[in-house]
C-alpha cells in the first residue's frame, strides 16, 4: 500500500491509553483519507446525537495519501467532530506543515477519545506517544503555546496543533491552530479540542511518504505544478494578492456582504483589498507544504510588529460586514483571532449580528454591560479592539457572543437577522448574487460555508466555464452536487481546493493513481466523494436535522431582494432548487437518503 | 541662596565645550525659573530672527525653584527654544521625574548650543558632564532608547529627556520626552534636539534641594496639599478619571471640538471619556514626581499591552476632531506619538486639517500616494494605525504632513481650514464656546495654545470663579491677562497648572516665599509672571510678529456660528477684546510693547 500507512493512532484521554490500529486497502479505497476516514469512524463508534462537549464525542485529526508528498499543496490534515456550534458534522481543514509531519511520524490520523481530568498534551514522536500535563499551558495565547512546547520537548522542528484561550473556553466557534496563523477553523472544532482539555498535540516524524512510481508521479506533479503557475487565479492573483485579491472582484461583482449582509457593495472595499494590502503591510508571502501557490500573507503593522493573514474571508468578516474599512485594525484583529483560536467567519458573522440587533434597537446598552463598553455599531472598530478579547476570555457579555451568533440572535428575539445556515454564520458571499452558491450554502454538511462546494468559480470566475449567477436550472443544481462531491474528493486526497484554479477532476485522478498505484477512473474518485458526502449527510440525519426546516437560507437572502448593485432586487430562489437538488442527489422529496442510496454507496452497514 | 544651586551647564555641541555658570539672588528674584531663565538667556544671546533648525538656536532645559522641592507638583522642568513650527518662542512644559533628577544632580538649568557633527547625548552625573556618542540610538523609540541609556551607563535610576524618530526627523512638531510618556510636547522642541544631533540628556544626582525654613515649608506644603485633595477637581475628577475626565463635561458644554471644529458637539464623545477609559481600560494611575493629584493613566490594552496616557487633549485630538471614536485606537496613536516622540495636539490638529482638505476635494487620493494608502475621511481609524508612522518618518505623504497642519493647508489651498493660531494647531475647546478662551488663543505667545491661559476654567468650571462664556466685558479681558501672568509665575516657579484647580495667587506665594525665604507680596509674584510674558512677546516681535495679522483665530472661528449645542449661533468677538488687551497690557494700539512699558518691568536691556 502507497500513500498511506495503514496506521491509526487512538488515544483515550479518559484512561489514558494509546493504541494503534490498522486499516488496509480496501478501507482506504473506499474513503479515502481526512473526512472520508473522519465520518467513517463517527458514524461506525460513535451516537451521533451525544452532546459535543461530552467524552463520548470523539476528535479525530486525518491526513489523505497525498498529505506529505510532494503533490501540489500536499500538506493538508482535517480535524472530524460533532460540532458544538452546528450539533452536526464538522470537518475543518487546515494548511501548514503539522499534516505533513504527522505522515512522517507514521501515523495516517489519530482518534483523540474520552477526556482527560486536567490540561494535558499529546506528544506524538514516531512511534513514541505520550500524553503530558499541560497545566501550564493552559491559558495561553497559540504563539506561547507553540514556543513554549518547542522549548519542552528540545526540538524546534516540531509540529503542533493547539488550541488557544477560545478553545479552553468552549467558544462555539473556537479553532484548532497550527503554525501560529493556520486554522482548521469552522464548527467550533477547537472548543471540542478544549472540552477534553486537550491543549496541544505535538508531532514530529522522519518518515518518508511513500508513492507507487516514484519516477510516474514526479512527471505528474510537475505537470500539475505548470497548470497551476499558467493559472491567472493559481498563478497570479493568489500569490501576488493572496486570497484577499477577491475583495475587488467580489465587490465589484456586488456580492460582497456588507453590514450583516444588508447590501451587496461595500463603498470603501478597495481599503481592504489584497491590493491595498500588498502595497501597505505586505512584506512577503508564506506558502504551506509543498504549496506552490504561497498564498499566505505575511504583514507588518507598525503597531503589531509582524503577523500573518487575513485571508478574504477574515478581511470581510473582520471588515465589510461590520461596516469597517480600516485594514490595520482588521489585520490585528485577525491576529487576535489567532491568538486566541477563533473562526473569523463566525466571530465576525457573530459581531455582525450584534450589530444589526443593536441598531435594531433588540441588543440595548444596558445589555452589553452599560455605558462603559463599546456600543455594536456597525463601523466601530472599538468593537473589534475590545469584543475579540471577552469573547476568548468569556468575560461579560463576552460569554454569550461566545455562543455564536444564532445563540444571540434567539436570545435577543432577533433570528431573522442572524445570517447563517445550521447556526453557523455565512461567509463572503452574499447568495442573492450566486444563486447556485446560495443553494451550496443551504445543503452543506456544516451549515454555512462556501469552500465545500465554491460555487463562486462558475458562477462569478469562470471556473471551469462561466455559468450565469441567476440561472437555476438542471445544469447549475447538477454542478452544485458535482462540486461538493469534487470537494470531498480534493479535501480527502490531503490537497487544498485552491488548486482547483488551474486543475480538474481528471488532474486529480492522475496524482492519485500515480501515488497510490491504483487504476480509478476520475469517476471512482467522484464516488468516494459523493460517499462521504451521503455519510456526512447520514450522521446529521440521525443526529436529528430535519431537511425541510434546516436546509434553508436567511429570511433576508429568501424575501428582500438586494438593494443595490448589479445583482439589485435578487433573492435566492431555492424553493425552486432544492427539490431537484433532492432529487438529483437520490434523496427522497423531504432530503432524507433512502435505503438503495446507501446501499448504492456501500453505506448500508450504517443503516 | 535657597531652592536653587545658582548654577547652570553650559554645552557647545559644535565644539564640544562645557561650562559651568553661575546666577545670584537676584537673577532669580527677576526671572524665577524655568521659562523665566529660558526667556532671558535666548533675548540676551541669541537674534530671534535665527533659523530655528541652525546651530545659533539654542535650546534650554530650565527648571524652578520649587522642582525638586515636596511643594505638590514640584517636579517640573521646561524647554525653551525657537519654535520651527511657529517661528515665535516655544516653552513647553514636562512632568515626570527628568526634572527633579536635574535638580538633584546640582544644575538649575542647561543651555544646549550649536549642533554635533554626529548623533551624540550627553550624561550629567552630578558635577560629571560627559558628551558621548549616541549613533547606534539614532532611529530608536522613546522606550528603546530610555532602555538602552539605562543600560549603558548602568545606571536605571538615571532620569533621561530624549527624543523619538520624529525628533530625529524634524518633525515640526516633535516633542521632547521624559519617563516614556511624559512630553514637553508643543512647538516642536524636539525637533530642534534632533537639529542639534542631540538624541537626549542622561542624568543623575543625589542632591538635596534645600528650602529657606523646613519646618515652615513642610507646614504649607502639607496645607496646599489639603486644599487639593479638598477640591472636586484635583482631589476628585482628576485622580480618578485623568485630564479626560474633561471629555463629557466640555461635550456637554457644547464646546469639545469635532471634525476639524466644524461643530462643538461629537455624538460619541461618552465612548472616549475618562470614565469610559476608568471602566474599559484602565489599570492604575501614575502621578508625576511629588504630586498629591495623580492624573497620569496606565491603561492596558488587549493589543498593545501595558501603556500609558492619553490625556485628554490626545483623546480629543485623535478621536473627535477626527471624527474618531475608537478609544482603544486613540490610546494606540497615542502610545506610538509618545513613542516616536510628537505632540498629540498638532499631529491630531494636522491630520484633522488633511481630513477637511480632503473631504472639500483640495486633498486628492493621487497628492497623498495613490489608491494604496488610506484616505483622509473623518471617522476614518486606519489614518491613526497608518500615517502617524508616516510622519515620523517623514515617508511618502508623511513628509509634508510633518510640516504641520499650517503649511500643509497653505501648499493646498486650503488655509482657512487650517484651525491654529501662528502656524500652532489649537488645543481641544473651541472657543465660540468660550470667548475669553479665543482671546487666549490669539495672544498666545507660542500660538494655538490653552495651557498658558486656562480661560475654560472661569468660563466653564467656575475656577476661581463661574464668568459668562459669552461675556466679553473688561473683567474678562484682564481675567485672560491675569491667567496669562499667573501661570507664567507657575511655569517659572516648576509646578504644574492643575494645581490651580484648588490653590489661588496666594498660594504660590506661600509655598516660594516658605521656600525661598523672600517676602514677596502675591503681586510681586505676579510682577514676574507679566515680566515673563511681555519677555517672551518682545523675543516674538524681534522675530518678526506682525501682531495685527497675527495675533488673531481662524476665520471659521471669528465668522461662521457654531451650528448646534449650547452656543449655537455663536463666533468669537476678537475685535472687541483685542484692542483693550493690548491697553491693559500696556501695549500700542498695534499690539507692541512701549518703551516705557519694557522700563517698568526692567526689560530695558532687551529694548
Amino acid at each position: 500500500m502507497y500513500g498511506y500507512w495503514g496506521k491509526i493512532l487512538r488515544v483515550n484521554l479518559s484512561d489514558g491509553t494509546i493504541k494503534e490500529e490498522k486499516f488496509d486497502e480496501n478501507f482506504a479505497k473506499k474513503w479515502l483519507g481526512t473526512r472520508g476516514f473522519g465520518i467513517y469512524y463517527l458514524l461506525k463508534e460513535m451516537d451521533p446525537k451525544v452532546d459535543p462537549f461530552s467524552p463520548e464525542n470523539k476528535l479525530i485529526f486525518a491526513t489523505g495519501p497525498l498529505t506529505g508528498t510532494s503533490a501540489p499543496t500536499g500538506g493538508r490534515y482535517m480535524v472530524i467532530t460533532k460540532s458544538p456550534l452546528t450539533g452536526y458534522i464538522a470537518m475543518a481543514n487546515s494548511g501548514g506543515y503539522f499534516g505533513a509531519e504527522l505522515k512522517f511520524a507514521g501515523w495516517d490520523a489519530i482518534i483523540v477519545e474520552g477526556k482527560a481530568d486536567h490540561p494535558v498534551y499529546i506528544y506524538i514522536n514516531e512511534e513514541s506517544v505520550e500524553i503530558r500535563d499541560a497545566s501550564h499551558l493552559w491559558g495561553k495565547l497559540v504563539s506561547e503555546t507553540e514556543e513554549k512546547l518547542k522549548e519542552e520537548v528540545g526540538d524546534k522542528n516540531v509540529q503542533i496543533a493547539s488550541i488557544g484561550p477560545a478553545g479552553e473556553n468552549k467558544v462555539r466557534f473556537a479553532a484548532v491552530m497550527n503554525n501560529g496563523h493556520r486554522a482548521a477553523g469552522r464548527g467550533g472544532v477547537g472548543a471540542v479540542m478544549g472540552s477534553k482539555n486537550l491543549k496541544a498535540i505535538v508531532v514530529r516524524g522522519h518518515k518518508r511518504v511513500e508513492v507507487a512510481d516514484k519516477g510516474k508521479f514526479m512527471e505528474v506533479v510537475r505537470e500539475k505544478i505548470e497548470k497551476l503557475k499558467k493559472d491567472p487565479v493559481a498563478g497570479g492573483g493568489l500569490p501576488k494578492y493572496g486570497t484577499a485579491v477577491l475583495v475587488n472582484i467580489i465587490n465589484e461583482n456586488g456580492l460582497y456582504p456588507t453590514r450583516n449582509f444588508q447590501t451587496g457593495v461595500f463603498k470603501y472595499a478597495y481599503e481592504q483589498s489584497g491590493e491595498a494590502m500588498a502595497a501597505k503591510y505586505l512584506i512577503k508571502n508564506k506558502p504551506c507544504f509543498a504549496c506552490p501557490i504561497g498564498c499566505g500573507r505575511v504583514n507588518k503593522l507598525p503597531t503589531l510588529g509582524v503577523t500573518e493573514g487575513p485571508e478574504y474571508e477574515s478581511t470581510w468578516a473582520l471588515g465589510a460586514n461590520l461596516g469597517i474599512n480600516d485594514l490595520a485594525a482588521i489585520i490585528e484583529a485577525n491576529h487576535f483571532a489567532d491568538e486566541y483560536g477563533m473562526d473569523t467567519i463566525s466571530l465576525g458573522g457573530t459581531l455582525a449580528t450584534a450589530m444589526e440587533l443593536y441598531e435594531r434597537g433588540l441588543l440595548k446598552q444596558e445589555d452589553i454591560g452599560g455605558d462603559n463598553v463599546p456600543p455594536f455599531r456597525f463601523g466601530n472598530t472599538e468593537v473589534l479592539h475590545y469584543w475579540i478579547h471577552k469573547i476568548a476570555t468569556r468575560e461579560g457579555f463576552g460569554d454569550v457572543l461566545a455562543e455564536g451568533g444564532y445563540r444571540l440572535a434567539e436570545k435577543f428575539n432577533g433570528l431573522e437577522y442572524f445570517m447563517g445556515v445550521k447556526k453557523q454564520e455565512l461567509p463572503a458571499y452574499d447568495p442573492r448574487g450566486a444563486e447556485g452558491h446560495g443553494l451550496g450554502y443551504a445543503t452543506n454538511n456544516r451549515g454555512g460555508c462556501h469552500i465545500k462546494q465554491y460555487m463562486i468559480s462558475p458562477e462569478i470566475l469562470g471556473y471551469p466555464y462561466k455559468m450565469d449567477p441567476h440561472d437555476i436550472s438542471d445544469e447549475k443544481v447538477k454542478m452544485v452536487i458535482l462540486f461538493q462531491d469534487l470537494t470531498a474528493l480534493i479535501d480527502a486526497a490531503g490537497l487544498c481546493v485552491f488548486t482547483t484554479f488551474g486543475l480538474g477532476a481528471d488532474d486529480y485522478r492522475d496524482l492519485l493513481n500515480a501515488a497510490l498505484g491504483w487504476d480509478f477512473s476520475t469517476e471512482d474518485y467522484l464516488k468516494i466523494g459523493e460517499r462521504i458526502w451521503n455519510a456526512e449527510r447520514l450522521f446529521n440525519l440521525k443526529a436529528g436535522l430535519d431537511p425541510l426546516k434546516e436546509d434553508t437560507l436567511p429570511k433576508r437572502i429568501l424575501e428582500e431582494p438586494m438593494p443595490e448593485g448589479p445583482h439589485k432586487g435578487h433573492v435566492v430562489r431555492l424553493k425552486e432548487m432544492l427539490p431537484r437538488y433532492y432529487k438529483f442527489r437520490g434523496w427522497t422529496e423531504d432530503g432524507r437518503i433512502p435505503e438503495e442510496k446507501l446501499k448504492e454507496l456501500g453505506l448500508e452497514e450504517f443503516m
